[in-house]
């Protein structure tokens, strides 16, 4: 069974995924009257889990929508001792290690993952655990916010799958880990 | 006549246009057996005039080549007091104002201006003088190094121009400033 770490997540021209206030009003610059999900769908279909860390989750709760997955969610967190009422059944918390993580959700099913928000993204990053990268850029520049990237311990190097251009303007690159 | 300033740089995945030790080897990473050149000699086709910082004249004149521009160059220094003997009447340097340095020019007829280097670009984004970029990017996380993009005052929208891909590999994407 194929394994692989995904992230799938939108940006800035300079690399921010959220505003300096943690916005994403940026994110409705671009019209989309149609709601397309620039393939958030199809990845979903593929994917056997998420795994996001706890500030994600906790934005993803204050959402004025529906519970929005369809699959396992686990929180990485070191905080949290209990999964808040409302969400038990839904996410089940995770800590440690990452790529003991990794391990355990790998035995137990779960082998395509989809790695969710900013410090986790950076996390698996510093520790090579991403195989793939699915950037949606949004023309503009933010400059200031939450960047998507942090520093690494050392270079990682990507090849270039596709690009596809959605709403005219949204420019999504998919790129897996050189391995 | 038409007036623009263009950024045309190649940027890693992560925004850094310089490794952590200036260098540009990964650019190499990605072969170009034929020396494709991405489009640069179509954008110099149609530059009057190339504004750089000191740091990347200085840059170029350390590369072990002829001078490799055909336009006019103006290097923008508050330090250089007087262009190096080589390199007399290739260069010439301007100071002072970014908006007055770029009127002086277009009054001399150099309309389609080419600016290059990270805190000259830089410099020119935090005061909204950039009406075109042009980046193409490397599949490559550096993790550090010099970032492309540095804080602003205010956000930037752009409009997407067009994309192409290059050598397979890189993602050249053109945006304009929507103003």
């Amino acid at each position: 069974m194929e394994k692989r770490n995904t992230v799938f997540i939108a940006k800035s021209l300079d690399g921010f995924i959220a505003d300096r206030n943690g916005g994403l009003e940026w994110l409705e610059a671009v019209p989309n009257p149609e709601h397309k999900d620039m393939g958030y769908g199809q990845l979903m279909a593929n994917t056997d889990a998420i795994l996001m860390g706890r500030v994600t989750f906790e934005t993803v709760c204050n959402f004025d929508c529906d519970w929005p997955y369809t699959k396992p969610v686990f929180v990485l967190s070191k905080t949290l001792s209990e999964v808040p009422k409302a969400y038990i059944g839904k996410v089940e918390l995770v800590n440690g290690e990452l790529k003991d993580i990794i391990e355990s959700l790998n035995q137990k099913g779960f082998n395509r993952l989809y790695i969710d928000g900013g410090s986790t993204i950076q996390s698996f990053l510093k520790e090579d655990l991403i195989d793939e990268l699915i950037l949606t850029t949004f023309p503009i520049l933010l400059g200031g916010g939450a960047p998507l990237f942090s520093s690494l311990p050392k270079e990682l190097e990507f090849e270039h799958v596709s690009s596809k251009l959605h709403l005219n303007q949204l420019v999504q690159d998919h790129y897996k880990r050189k391995r």
